[in-house]
């Protein structure tokens, strides 16, 4: 999702410098007038904006504080992060899931640091990330929100703007995960049973996306399902991980997810057995490994033998 | 819901026998010039469809066998029921959910009767029953479907037709109810977690409901948790009779529903709190009694002290 930002942003005319370690990846974003660098500490001085798109919370505190200066020794001073890159004044974009609690403490460091925190995580996939069309649940300080603003209108179509403070917006995206991660699971059970029912999997899918039954995930991930391609626009392991932010922050405030809690565990059963890095909508592989039922166009997208 | 789709056939000139043991609903479908009974051997001879909307398999089977002949004995010849009251070759039509076996079994009974069968279950709540705009999953033989037309025709707005064979429909509604159920049930977890970790509850719908996040049960049912109305448009104990069959069903397949079985959990824990005939949104009621979270407008409703 980070490329798909960096594509938009070059595109509106900014200068942009990508920070990625797989330099295979480079050659996209520097034939669209970016550039690109290896590591953070690498990224030019003097950034306006910084965009953390990663995986979890510790890439994203790796990534803003470093973990030394470069010298190995650890002392955790934070030159090898992008921070030190980052203009005073300057505001980062904290775009990636992580709990309101982390989002609070990576905002206490880069507030005292002289710069601006925007607690921005997103809705919309690798698609909306592409499309400039993500929906930002922004919160922190309105000098953040309007440091940001040109970053923002490049890579969102929707920005929400939740509160003053650096958390709200983690929170209303934990929420949002919570319902999406538990969706994608009931929607696999839901057409493992039809199909073990005998319903035919593709008129079970028209019906039910006209009917109360309908979500945003069972109208967006079943077709991959139907069309056998577990390419992964968003993998499994990624709800591994989300459910498990939602579950350990409802954990620290004593809140039972039961829902949650069943989910997180179809998608670690699903990645137990080896579709961790597969399209999370394949977690109905699980219903196949137990019962036996045989999916839509099962070879699709294998190499032909 | 049938005293909606009385209503629909009634106001499209149909003569309409309304069987219904509360009289004090008969006023309603009498003032639109249908007629009422208080039981099915009581509705005249010779119709020519006849409409079974009640809330389980056990009343459906009443409905149109009977348990008896009226004199007491039990002996289960059936002239008690409904069905004895269609004319040959009419049609019935089994709106009610119950499971593809038990539609199976009833439909072998009416055609052996000489009269036609449809499965029929509906999606759209009392609201898209007096609205006429009904989803129909109707499956059967064709010549049920051409008779059954007019009825159709007044009481829904689509009717997919999923197959010859009766089961089918219920197969699709009972996937449907599996999807609808899980969705109420996570609704309310997330927008309990929402609440306990400080996002503002309306916010945190609009947010959800423009994202990833979404479901058709979360746009129709937060409104009423938003509005802290509970009054039963559905009730908790409808689902924990839906989301029952939907086990009992899959227990017989031998198929595992984990997503299906947490929901069931979370309506028969909210009925026994004392609300099963609340509307099916206040399931968010378990974490309110559970965590002592403040649900949004909590007296609305209440007669003033």
């Amino acid at each position: 999702m980070g490329m798909g930002a960096a594509l938009n942003l070059a595109g509106r005319g900014h200068a942009v410098s990508g920070c990625e370690i797989r330099e295979a990846a480079w050659a996209e974003l520097e034939a669209a007038g970016g550039r690109c660098v290896g590591a953070p500490g690498a990224l030019p001085a003097g950034l306006d904006a910084l965009i953390v798109f990663v995986v979890n919370a510790a890439q994203a505190e790796q990534a803003l504080f470093g973990d030394g200066d470069g010298d190995g020794n650890g002392d955790g001073n934070g030159d090898g992060g992008g921070l030190a890159r980052l203009a005073p004044g300057g505001v980062v974009l904290c775009c990636t899931t992580v709990s309101p609690e982390t989002a609070r403490s990576m905002a206490a460091r880069v507030v005292g640091s002289g710069r601006l925190f925007l607690d921005a995580p997103v809705s919309g996939g690798a698609v909306g990330a592409r499309g400039g069309s993500m929906t930002v649940m922004g919160s922190g300080s309105p000098a953040a929100f309007d440091r940001a603003g040109p970053v923002l209108e490049a890579i969102a179509s929707k920005v929400w703007r939740l509160g003053d403070e650096p958390g709200v917006g983690s929170t209303v995206k934990m929420v949002n995960q919570l319902l999406a991660g538990v969706h994608i699971a009931v929607a696999g059970e839901a057409m493992a049973l039809g199909i073990r029912a005998g319903a035919d999997p593709q008129t079970l899918f028209d019906v039910i996306s006209s009917s109360a039954g309908s979500s945003w995930m069972w109208q967006n991930r079943m077709p991959h399902v139907l069309q056998g391609d577990d390419t992964p626009h968003s993998a499994v392991n990624i709800f591994v991980k989300d459910l498990g932010i939602v579950l350990d922050q409802a954990r620290a405030l004593t809140f039972p997810l039961p829902m949650a809690s069943a989910a997180h565990q179809l998608f670690l059963a699903a990645a137990a057995s080896g579709q961790g890095t597969r399209d999370d909508a394949f977690v109905i592989r699980v219903w196949e490994a137990l019962t036996g039922i045989e999916l839509p166009n099962p070879n699709a997208g294998k190499p032909a033998t």
